[in-house]
């Protein structure tokens, strides 16, 4: 019985991805720590630190499989921290009382912020992947639809013909700067913590700063200069930087589902069966996938900022602050891979109707290439003149109803320099795409 | 598996409680559909909008025990929403085809909201019931410390005396505005959804506002005066109400962690074997509930302006917007929940040290007590002059080290007007706790 | 020279309201200052805590037009607070040292507090008047267009006819219950505060309570039980109420933009020369004033949070979390008045296009009305029948391109019922409209 | 008359700096304009775009001094955007009607944008400069202060002995990673915009990428791939970042407060006269610049999530999400200046009192050495059996109040091992620093 949307048996995979809760899962924290004492373990037998019987005792000893969750799950409520209550259990696992040798020098912290940046590594790869693919949907969509002509709208009005495969690109740009922030701050991430009581490593006679680099090295995360218990900028930027793709991924459900509605119906979510359909009203196809992402996304980004809070911690161990990552880590990624996972569905997917694009760019009979007919007849009547002129003859076109080349074509100054063939080419919205598709080959050219 | 630290089969009775897991859980959701389904068919059998032998037959199908969890999943996911899953199911569990006057009537979010509301009603009832037991657990402290003289603090320096009743006595004051604010709100939220497609309830020929009303009573909730199927101010107004909550909460964490330091050790949670104790560090006492409030409602007031993004619906069913209130209302009520839980255990059996908050004041020499001294002094070599002289000679006790008192006593001008005794009587805490008693007083009378 | 886009003397009058920035200035919060001090004096020279003569002359010695600003900000960054650099030049202004008693008993946050009471009664009476007139405006909407049909949306898609009147009512309701909750909540707000340098009032010898009581008299606020210097819940629920208004009023402007979509064209803001308009697009009517609403409230729910992040206060006088008031006090009644300013002038003026509401009903040809045609085929071939066989005609519908009611007039079976007129009269939106005039009544009867 | 606290005449240089506010004032961003307008001229005149004559013109009519700011407020009230209202002032600086070719092919937003992230390179300029010296701050205090011992504090209980310098040096850590991070967004940040309405450049018939490059280089700003007008990544990166910055000065702040409690008393903010004290409290020495940070980086997390929501942009240029940035920016900037610049004051000047970190050490009578002393004991008696004993003697020494040297000191079993003189080297705190120097001298040697 889960009580949140992210464990519900109902709803868990439509607001999140079953990898990324398992990446979070009890059972996978639970793995990391013993990953992280059996690597300990191992390296402190390496070095000498620890007897070489313990560690190897120790090292067959970090068993998920014998892990006992109702003793866990006690422990760690008796003590507030679970692992004494796992290292309890190494220990118990282990001949000869060798499994005093667990856990040596480390503190409680240096194996939860360890795991927790296992975990983050995880889950940054399964984001990165969703990226990708993102990014590859959205690179094919731009590159079909490069000469799409759609019309761009501005504040909710139609503004000048666009192409289709312009309005992917500006967005990939997006998502591509993102695989950039990504790739730059791994490095400053993926570092653990092995710090001991207060950061010192006082509880290692020697050897110290030799198990540090070892253990991090076996655990292929970078070492720290200096013990981050309580300097948490690290994993608060893992947070914003998941609150940045969650507003990408906003941007891209807005105009899909502002492109879905009936008076617009220019693209659609992928057709599934029942999927979006009303029983009783036929008419319908539903932005399904559209409408979790922004759900998701909206908290998303209150979440990244719950992880600045977290920052503000006290002294070499916080109160109250470090425990805000615990509630809100798994949450952000798990929310995060359920936008990625319905925008990946969306954009893989997308059925695009260029005909009705087009149908709506005619929808205002012309008066969207205003700005284009100004421009042609520049050169005849002068720029500043057209532009008047053709202002007040969209004016009549609005008030009569009437298309704006039947206007223009019956104008007698203006049918003194040009026919209807041109004014009808002025009026051709291919003929008036600018660097769209030059803009679109830019960003495709850049990928990676 | 559970990814959330809510659900968790290890921390989520530290993070939440567990009657409110079970409010917001899959199985008390999904019964909440079944009651609303079978309220409404009772009501329409009754009011002859259903055949009475089609109502009798969907009240015995609705019943939690005969959903099939597994189908429930797959269909929700086709759909995009549970609601028709759960109607196939319980048509299914009818006779001769009389579930289909199952539903009559309504549209999805009828249900959903209406279950929320329910679910609402009952997570509601759990804080009603915590605030309680927390108002009574500090008014029995500001009671029995009525007189316990404390040092006041301000801006984390030592002021001047108070008591530590007072203390108690002025967050108990924030507590009971709570109660009355939930009093005041519950006639709002607690108020059903028919609308049917639109919210109009043109899906009902006849008995659209009987129904309505009927069912409404059937529940026990409100009758909407129009439907509100994107007028969500009720469910932010929840949101908000336990953010302040949330606020007060960690108003109490704050001052206990802090009186809990070692350098200050005035009150500690209470104390359970090897809770927040030290392996290796036998002089710690840690704060664990408070860091546990600290986290979640760092969260929690997050999530309240989630909730007052989701207002932001757009037309008669909104395309996101209501789906940010099945992420965050299950989470900011089992928050709360845990907070909750932990505030009530760490003020049920606060542990308080008279002593050592008579020590604490005694810290600084009686530099504290120099504003009682120069009221005490006033009257004999006036106001003003006293307060120079007073100010001076607590310079003259910090860069000596000394204590006020003897400074005061061996100083001419004032041994001429007050002996010692007389001085002492002036540096007395107790004689300088102005209206602290009275206050608590007032509050205490105050409680209903 | 400012800084913020609030006191730009650029925007600052369209992101907020110049009345809202009145109350906020450093002039009347100056003011307050001295309206409290002056009360006190006033006070206490009745209960002759103070001379008779000292009170007269601290009273006229209280005038905003003597301040020295410069002095008053040079003092106020020495020293971190400005009440003492106030008191200084108030003192400064009386004669023969009698301004020795100006300030008697107080502390700072005693004055400052009540001050922001002051302030915040200032800016609820503004947000009142605003709903007030707000709810005017909607209310008169709703009655004109009480009968006026519009396509209801749900999920952006057409669904079924609603009327705009009904779309107004509900919007209204939600308006009424933040008037209700404005109403609950002053009398726990509009309390003053008066307890000295830890709240206990022992800096004042005798007649502490009368002088609380007579303070808080004066100047019209209730008295607090306790002092709350900490305790700030009541500040964080005004942020919580104004958030609240926030999330309706950026419903308001979601519905206003969409409807003004160029493919929509139901509703325009209130025209106004060069307004929304554009230099080379003639076609473009731009929804200005509902932009700046979204934009202004996404920030006002914000704050909100960070004023419950102010709750999380330390001891008797906080180190920090007060502070976050003072930035977001201002800030978060400011935005919320441009954002009511920007939603009155929408809704005063708003422009509606019943003619082209029916057209867009008319969009799909019929298929919105299927609901009401299954409904209306139910008495002659059976409801289960009637909805699979107007289904698939919808779908054929659809396909085809043709209207519904020439596929449904065709067809064999329905036209052995009933006749073309029949089914026009089933296809007539006007006749399917259900509650919708019944609960627009409903919620203006209940108005006050 | 300001309403906000940052353009407070009272308050503005406390919660802000005087520079940061002139990056965000009106006249700099309607400077900003002017230099875009003059090197969009100049750049078109070269590349035979406009005729030069019109490019000379253009370039001198751009002078902020020549801006009519009433006409200016005006006008950007009608029309909603100041761009249009400024292009009109210069073009009526020109002669000859040449001001017709100033903004050539440009937008509203281009102008906007690009201002924008002209006032963002100054902005993070400034920023870079306080985390410079923030940084050369908290390096000296390292340095000095390598091998001072304080007590470490985990869950605000004593723990283990550190030195002030490793704290501070784990701090830096932080502080060096915010400037790794600011380099690396500043390419992505730092690019301009240009692209005409829908952004497709299809205002300009030729030399439309050239002029782009042009003037993106006349500018010293990157040229975009693609438009970016509903793309706003970068825009969000930077609240991200700044959000980022305010949590690791919020744990400055946290620290120094604490450290300077009465009863704590190790640091102190640099002293002023007047400031923090209180006038009738002379042992107060209040945390003055510690809580303006405190407040200030709240409402700075909230902003950074606000920003996210701006990315939540619709179509080609979007209908209120922009407008966020207009709130948000100025006040983020603003507001972590003022943080920043809290923060810098504190720690160019903290008051070290490295003797009472001594004391506090030995608060405890040695119980915070107990883990060296197991350690130490260790290879005499065994490890296990040495903590339970220590253990058992710790909770002998803490329940009779006794020194913990001499409890073991009188150990029959400890004492045929070791003498005092090796116990008392046991329990010497600078025998038991660890690794905290090597830690230090890590960071400092990483600096750049």
């Amino acid at each position: 019985m889960a009580a949140t949307i992210i464990d519900s048996k109902i709803f868990g995979d439509i607001f999140s991805d079953a990898r990324m809760r398992e990446v979070w899962s009890d059972e996978n924290r639970t793995a990391k720590y013993l990953d992280i004492e059996r690597a300990l373990a191992k390296v402190q037998g390496e070095l000498g630190i620890i007897p070489k019987a313990a560690a190897d005792e120790i090292v067959k000893a970090c068993d998920i499989a014998r892990i006992d969750w109702v003793k866990l799950k006690a422990k760690t409520e008796a003590i507030g921290y679970p692992i004494i209550a796992v290292v309890n259990q190494i220990n118990a696992n282990c001949r000869d009382g060798l499994g005093e040798y667990c856990h040596w020098g480390a503190t409680t912290q240096d194996i939860t912020d360890t795991a927790t940046v296992l975990q983050i590594r995880e889950g940054l790869a399964l984001v990165e992947a969703d990226l990708a693919e993102l990014s590859a949907s959205i690179a094919a969509l731009a590159k079909k639809h490069r000469d799409t002509p759609i019309i761009g709208r501005s504040n909710l009005q139609q503004a000048t013909p666009i192409t289709f495969g312009y309005k992917m690109a500006s967005i990939l740009a997006g998502i591509e700067r993102h695989r950039e922030r990504l790739a730059q701050l791994k490095p400053r991430v993926l570092v653990g913590e092995f710090g001991g009581a207060s950061g010192t490593l006082s509880s290692l006679e020697k050897g110290a700063m030799e198990t540090q680099a070892g253990l991090m090295k076996e655990l292929g995360l970078g070492q720290p200069l200096i013990s981050w218990h309580t300097v948490r900028d690290n994993i608060a930027e893992v947070g914003a930087f998941l609150g940045l793709v969650g507003g990408s991924l906003g941007k891209i459900a807005t105009d899909v589902k502002l492109m879905m509605q009936t008076e617009v119906a220019e693209v659609f979510e992928p057709f599934a069966p029942g999927r979006g359909s009303s029983s009783t009203m036929p008419q319908k196809r539903n932005p399904i996938s559209c409408l979790y992402i922004h759900a998701n996304i909206s908290v998303v980004r209150q979440h990244a900022a719950a992880l600045m809070d977290a920052m503000v911690a006290d002294h070499e161990r916080s109160t109250g602050p470090w425990e805000i990552e615990w509630v809100v880590l798994p949450e952000i990624f798990c929310l995060i891979s359920g936008a990625l996972k319905q925008a990946r569905f969306v954009l893989a997917g997308l059925e695009v109707d260029a005909v009705q694009m087009r149908r709506n760019i005619d929808l205002t009979h012309g008066l969207v290439m205003s700005e284009a007919v100004m421009m042609g007849l520049g050169p005849y009547i002068g720029r500043e003149y057209a532009h008047d002129l053709v202002y007040d003859l969209c004016r009549q076109a609005l008030a009569e109803k009437r298309p704006l080349i039947d206007i223009l074509a019956a104008h007698p100054e203006i049918a003194h320099h040009v026919d209807r063939a041109k004014l009808e080419e002025f009026c051709d919205p291919m003929n008036n795409l600018g660097q769209a598709g030059v803009m679109v080959d830019r960003v495709l050219a850049s990928l990676s």
